[in-house]
């Protein structure tokens, strides 16, 4: 049989590696690169590092470019299946090409591998196809979420209250009923400027050397968020940031 | 200046530590333990155990009791208010009787520290009374929420769609609008019961060698997951069970 590890990396830090995930890493034999391009360069960079710090010498890794995909498509959800897809049969040839019998691959995912994150939905794909057989076993990571509100010094719920997590898209379509406490992912587009009167705790590449905090109400930080996040974006080609929104009481 | 660490230290897996959380145990001082009684022995054993694998031999324990608190009051917000500010009073004794100028402190929180904890709110409370001061930093940890969710290889989220978290308190008040999947905690009632139509991944004990998984559509397995949790928490006096609910499509 052959063995799959999906193991959450943690949100760019690399100390944010758990003692289960650097065993397993320690137990690979195969990891499995999907190549976004350069302008991811610095979260391949992480990887590297982790596997050469953890991983035993005779470990292979196996590389593919990841299928391109349309970012700002009329069908998110339908692209996004798409996508998926295709990513899943460029993962099927790796897998059935480089994973021997009695061998282990890993999969080092971003964050926590439940939190918009396509690797679990692609494995169960594969398997569901039936062609290319293995077990596999999900390490939970520290998620850019926990880490954002750790650098915060924050807690992302208010006593007893719930509190949800979104999109960007999702946000632009209106404030979510019920919850007084927003976390928002995959923003493209600073959904939060519609809410002046919120709280934010806004944070990008969290974790990394580049790491940028910022906080306060909307209707007073918003400009300084707008505009530092265009020079960082620009300065390295490419973003990534979380926030959580706080409606006042 | 004295230094405090707020150090998420996961769900009840040991192995859950990261690597910051283990550096950070390392350089303690002063351990603060708040003993939540015997029911909770296991959980104080996590941290004895992380404690005697990372610190230092000359650390120091400081502990206290835990201030007791209604479990099941008619006005919830107010009642964790009032034994938050109990406990505040307790932590700031704790605090300035043992923690030496330039030494440093650590409270070893179950799972992560933005979830349903009020470590952070009870610091920043004695920092606003103003009376001891210190620096504080959070490190984020494995939640339960990113452990059950591994276990049961899932993701929390849909493509592109939000979810919510919340406690089975609010989740007897009805499902929330506008999300397919909820992720419950803190539910003494078993509120899923109420969604017979809704797929259900309930978890106790994660990651702890007493970990029990189930997972179905409600309808299917409520009863059998009632009568696991009554004889589990029988058996151990105490339970923790999260879970997430997903409606169909
Ligand atoms: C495809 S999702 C993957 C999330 C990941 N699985 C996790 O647990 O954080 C990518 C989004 O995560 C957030 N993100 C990931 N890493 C981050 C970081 N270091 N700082 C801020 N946001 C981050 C951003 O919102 C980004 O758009
Ligand atoms: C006061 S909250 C603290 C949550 C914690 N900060 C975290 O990140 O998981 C306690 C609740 O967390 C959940 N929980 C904590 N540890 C758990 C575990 N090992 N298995 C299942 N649920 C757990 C239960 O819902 C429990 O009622």
């Amino acid at each position: 049989m052959r063995k799959i590890y999906v193991i959450g990396i943690g949100a760019g830090d690399p100390d944010h590696l758990t003692l289960q995930a650097a065993k397993a890493i320690g137990r690979t034999d195969v990891f499995f690169l999907l190549d976004k391009g350069e302008a991811k360069d610095s979260m391949i960079e992480l990887r590297r590092r982790l596997m050469k710090a953890y991983a035993k010498p005779s470990r292979r890794i196996a590389e593919a470019a990841d299928p391109s995909r349309d970012r700002a498509p009329q069908d998110y959800e339908g692209t996004v299946a798409d996508w998926r897809h295709r990513r899943s049969a460029v993962t099927e040839a790796l897998i059935s090409e480089h994973l021997m019998d009695g061998e282990t691959g890993s999969f080092l995912v971003w964050g926590d591998p439940s939190l918009y994150d396509s690797t679990i939905a692609i494995l169960d794909e594969i398997l569901t196809r039936g062609q290319t057989l293995f077990e596999y076993e999900v390490i939970p990571g520290i998620s850019s979420v926990s880490a954002l509100a750790a650098k915060h010094k924050i807690g992302l719920n208010r006593v007893g209250q719930p509190f949800q997590v979104t999109t960007g898209r999702r946000l632009a379509e209106g404030w979510p009923e019920g919850v007084p406490d927003v976390v928002v992912m995959l923003d493209a587009q600073q959904a939060f400027t519609a809410h002046p009167e919120a709280e934010i705790h806004w944070g990008a590449y969290v974790g990394t050397p580049d790491e940028i905090l910022r906080s306060g109400q909307v209707s007073e930080v918003a400009d300084e968020i707008l505009k530092t996040r265009a020079a960082a974006r620009a300065q390295h080609g490419w973003i990534m940031d979380t926030y959580l929104l706080r409606r006042p009481d």
